[in-house]
């Protein structure tokens, strides 16, 4: 049955194979007017290219190509090339695949500006030089105070570096505060109070320096100025201690009984095929973006196309330290790359051992796509509770009720201390559940003075930073086609006369509807009160004569995410908003983008910008921007790992009088026991 | 292995036997000054023993008997009787068990207060003469408009009540509008638009009386006047239309293949003895309140308590509507009995195949203890989801893991039309979760002009009318011994100079932490801007001198309950807390109580009044009332039964510098792949 009623139409939504990357690759290494290295270690100063991804198609070709018989869109590629020798970051099309004939400069049609070559991501070829220039600027000038303070011997490379991001204070900037910690498993939380400013902003890299060094609590204008007050005892040491690896994630004891398993008792009921899977009434495509991460497409339920896209945006964190590396320190996943960290998934425990695995290809910050074995899993399970279920004992004696199994579509994302578990869930009662669950590592720093008024010490001289943690998704419903309203419901106290006795009044509930119909309506900031339905809606009615919507069900533990004063606070300005809807445009795909990390004071995509033209709602493709995320204050059982549960945040998709009956009635789990 | 570990002492909190009820019941009725009537059907006229419970003993005596080998205290009853023939109600304590040899009455102690005999429930007894009564003086007396406008024949009863709630506007008023339904499975969503309001205050049932009539929208007087003016055709007449039943359960399509099941490879790792559960690092004794429902006591943790109950306290419901029968109408579920519809659990839906199932027993409403088969399940769950995972391959090369399975403990309550889940999960990383689910059928009336104001229509001529779920949990957190104090936790940005770049200013998180000192300052309102961290901690430190604490994770999706202003609101005064933090007393054991329904403008316990003193709560013994739930309207989906998706709300009691690192690193569960 594997197979059967599976579409190769999916395919207009897939990754690039890995053919298809090298074809790319090898088109673009022959134009020989844009000199491009084919070295994966290409310098700052070489031109490289950074990423090649695929370009989705217009969503109006998709949708001809789907429902109306029109041609398949043009398979084409997105390519982003570093040209470290000219100062500037060009974006390519470049298509027709498998072979490509053109290549397109889209740069300032996507994003309205040049890109300066320092809202790049540091790529390997950068990190080797830069490791080498500290090692030979920082390290090998501070055997005595290494080996003191820290056991470490400059002959061996033995702490290990962490960035605080932004690079800098303003554009163009790019000068990073390199905190080190010890070289053990876990090493996110063995700092070691020792931490240096390096200027990087050139792409020549012989004009790079050493800005700051800063130890034990403080500041140094120079490594020679360390090491001077360090010879002449006026600053602060730290003694070097032998120290456990408390980060180790060794078991501890045996294993003993294994736990609850599930098994499939009468086979699998859902089919993996290409990019698309098929699990009872619905269906769905699949694909892995390097930077944004997973995404589904053209989900169905009972054949009936209910969401366009549902997309992973961006995952950002906001820190809080005395420390430099961690004081202004805020983090951009999606400019590193999310989908990039989707690393192979490990059985029985990532997910369950039955499910289904699939690779993925990519091709980020590299010479030759890369394959990611078994990262991406799928599997039906089994929630432990009932879908529905109502027992009646007087008048009428009957049980009726239904298990509530799902599928679970997964990657885990490892972006360096964090890994994010993100989770698509689809209910046999028309709901999907975007998820996102967050374990690994905290940051943290090397405790000095006041460190505890930004956090809490979780280990020796460790301290665990207060941070948040916002996650972004698109949400592109199309409810009964593309033309949909933006609808709100909630619940009023109004006063009435009881009829039956006169004179006597009442606070009554009431249904309060609203329909809000421009974009800055529709942008519901975290702190306002908000109405508590939110739903996107078709003008067509079902049996009952009541629009028929899907509604947004948000789980979020959030708060403020930045004072919008601060000049960095644009790179992350769809976190302002609960949720916002805008009208779909195939330029607005995403709400941040590869640059707004490295340039956060003018990021190539400010979301807000979405939003400012204010344009009508009604009747228009409408797309949801979701954030959710929770605040972290880290704890001592943070250490090792920061458990998933109570960490995470999500947006239900449910049905609301979209049907004219809950769906899940005519499953065949379905379960009923009447009278003898 | 089963029974390895387990202690009798867990027999402290168990709910009273099959025995223990009937020698309760026994040496009550051999009371012959009490005048006990021992017909399950007595008359509202009579004297009734509606209720035995379990007293709990008090707490000071209970620590003593589990920590310091004090005398196993009493096992006492509560005995409520219902004296019709008074027109009050008693509470007795009645002990010691299994042999009483005393009854003393606590009433006054208890509520400080008489209890009016109109506050009680109605019992059987009293619903057998209220259906004869409504039999006699309205059925019979139109059976021309009950065939034409329903196609009921009055020979035999094809309509059946569903009751507004309270039953009156003021103290002492026992009027109940009674609407009708289909004699349908699933009646609640088949209102035939005939409701009727009965004023049966008097125990002396012959002085009952009908008030008003109401028919499709329509108010009379009397039963007669709508005769007339039916007779007259100057009312509008419901002309009757054969309607399938859709609200059946009954699957309309075969089984095809099973679904995901879970089972135990290497046995079932926790096991149950009398009322204790064993599971790897945790153990508790469990009960059955009759009123309130499930509760868990003595919650330990490796070996130390840190919950001394955790208990469902009330589930309340306000309805909107246009109609008299569901216009004021305010659920008060612990008055009609939580717990005592925790009926069989069926196996493969409710709970998994695999589980344990427990019986348990009431006395209420009968005249002899009932035995309730399998109304707990008990069983461990692969959530399907990592507990905690970090993968590594930079610097060092390693992944690390452990699953995420749970012990769940559940009841699912089926009073009326609603079906509550309750779950208390237990977690290997040291959190206990409180979550309640709603499922079974939604209450709904006869659709008329405005009906829609109110709701959606779902089905032909029926209105899903709008409501709430308010939930309240008590949890008493003992964390390391019983004083403790109330913090809280969240972030705030704070201006600061960048000290490596003088005049640069940047707004930065900081930690930012509250102790609350009084009950009134621990009350926190529902729609106040709260701390995203809320601890009940111990003065004790860990290793990293950080308050040992448990934090309150709250999942809700509520709003405002009720205007305070309406003269029904004391007897819900907790929804307007999400988290409230009062100081123990024994006295102040429920938030709710079996007469707050009947007797909502005056009622027993008021919440409100545990805070009213003010009382200080630094180092004291605290008891945190939570609010959780949602606000619920209505959908064709919710057609036949609402799904449990989304339907629900819960707290998580996760450890927060507790311990000193995550307890689960020592799980046997625990998994680790290095390098080769
Ligand atoms: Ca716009
Ligand atoms: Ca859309
Ligand atoms: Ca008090
Ligand atoms: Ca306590
Ligand atoms: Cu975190
Ligand atoms: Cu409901």
């Amino acid at each position: 049955q594997e197979g059967a009623g599976h579409s190769s139409r999916s395919l207009v939504f897939s990754d690039l194979t890995e053919l298809e990357y090298e074809k790319v690759r090898d088109y673009m290494w022959k134009q020989a007017d844009l000199k491009i290295s084919k070295d994966p270690f290409a310098a700052p100063a070489e031109n490289f290219i950074f990423l090649i991804d695929r370009l989705l198609p217009k969503k109006k070709d998709v949708l001809q190509y789907l429902d109306e018989s029109g041609k398949e869109p043009q398979r084409q590629a997105t390519v982003v090339v570093f040209y470290g020798s000219q100062g500037v970051i060009r974006e390519y099309v470049v298509g027709p695949l498998p072979n490509p004939t053109f290549h397109k400069d889209v740069t300032r049609e996507k994003y309205k500006t040049n890109l300066h070559i320092n809202s790049r991501p540091v790529t390997i070829g950068e990190y080797v030089l830069l490791f080498k220039f500290i090692r030979k600027n920082v390290f090998l000038k501070l055997p005595k105070l290494l080996q003191e303070s820290f056991g470490v011997s400059v002959d061996k490379q033995e702490l290990n570096p962490f960035e605080g991001m932004p690079r800098g204070v303003r554009s163009g900037d790019r000068q990073t505060w390199i905190s080190y910690f010890r070289d053990y498993s876990g090493m996110y939380i063995h700092p070691v109070g020792f931490e240096v400013l390096i200027n990087h902003a050139s792409t020549n890299h012989s004009q790079w320096s050493v800005e700051k060094v800063y130890y034990n609590g403080e500041y140094c204008d120079s490594v020679e100025d360390l090491n001077q007050k360090y010879e002449a005892g006026t600053i602060d040491k730290i003694v070097y201690k032998y120290t456990p690896n408390y980060a180790s994630l060794k078991p501890r004891t045996k294993h003993l009984q294994v736990g609850p398993q599930q098994y499939y008792p009468q086979g699998q009921r859902f089919s993996v095929k290409n990019n698309q899977v098929l699990y009872l009434d619905w269906s769905f495509a699949f694909g892995l973006s390097s930077l944004t991460g997973m995404r589904v497409f053209d989900v169905r339920f009972k054949g009936k196309r209910i969401i366009y896209e549902l997309s992973v945006q961006e995952a950002m964190s906001v820190y809080g330290s005395v420390t430099p590396g961690m004081m202004l320190t805020k983090f951009l996943d999606s400019s590193i790359g999310i989908g990039r960290f989707a690393h192979e998934l490990v059985r029985g425990v990532d997910c369950p051992y039955t499910a289904e695995y699939v690779d993925t290809y990519r091709y980020i910050d590299t010479s030759a796509p890369q394959r990611f074995r078994n990262s991406i899993c799928i599997f039906e399970h089994d929630t432990g509770r009932p879908l529905r279920r109502h027992f009646s004992d007087f008048f009428q004696y009957s049980y009726g009720g239904m298990g509530n199994s799902v599928l679970v579509f997964r990657t885990i994302t490892a972006i360096g201390n964090y890994d994010y578990m993100w989770d698509f869930i689809f209910y046999q009662s028309g709901s999907v559940e975007a998820k996102v669950h967050a374990t690994g590592y905290i940051s943290s720093s090397f405790k000095v003075k006041e460190s505890t008024q930004y956090g809490h010490q979780v280990a020796e001289n460790t301290l665990g930073n207060i941070h948040t943690h916002f996650i972004n998704f698109k949400v592109d419903l199309d409810v009964l086609g593309e033309k949909n309203v933006f609808q709100t419901k909630d619940m009023e106290f109004e006063e009435v006369d009881l009829p039956w006795s006169p004179g006597i009044k009442r606070k009554i509930p009431r249904l309060v509807e609203q329909q809000l119909v421009t974009e800055q309506q529709a942008a519901l900031r975290y702190d306002m009160k908000m109405p508590r339905y939110l739903h996107i809606a078709s003008n067509q009615t079902n049996r009952w004569g009541h629009q028929r919507s899907y509604r947004l069900q948000v789980f979020s533990f959030t708060g403020d995410h930045l004072p919008e004063s601060e000049t960095t606070e644009k790179s992350m300005s769809w976190a302002r908003y609960k949720v916002a809807i805008t009208r779909h445009k195939d330029e607005e795909q995403t709400s941040s983008s590869l640059y707004n990390q490295n340039n956060m004071w003018s990021p190539a995509v400010d979301f807000s910008t979405f939003i400012e033209d204010n344009e009508d709602i009604k009747n228009q493709d409408l797309v949801a921007w979701i954030t959710t995320g929770f605040l972290h204050i880290p704890h001592a059982e943070d250490i090792p790992n920061t458990v998933t549960v109570g960490n995470g945040g999500g947006v239900i998709l449910r049905p609301h009088n979209y049907f004219d009956e809950d769906p899940s009635i005519d499953s065949p789990d379905s379960v009923y026991i009447g009278p003898k």
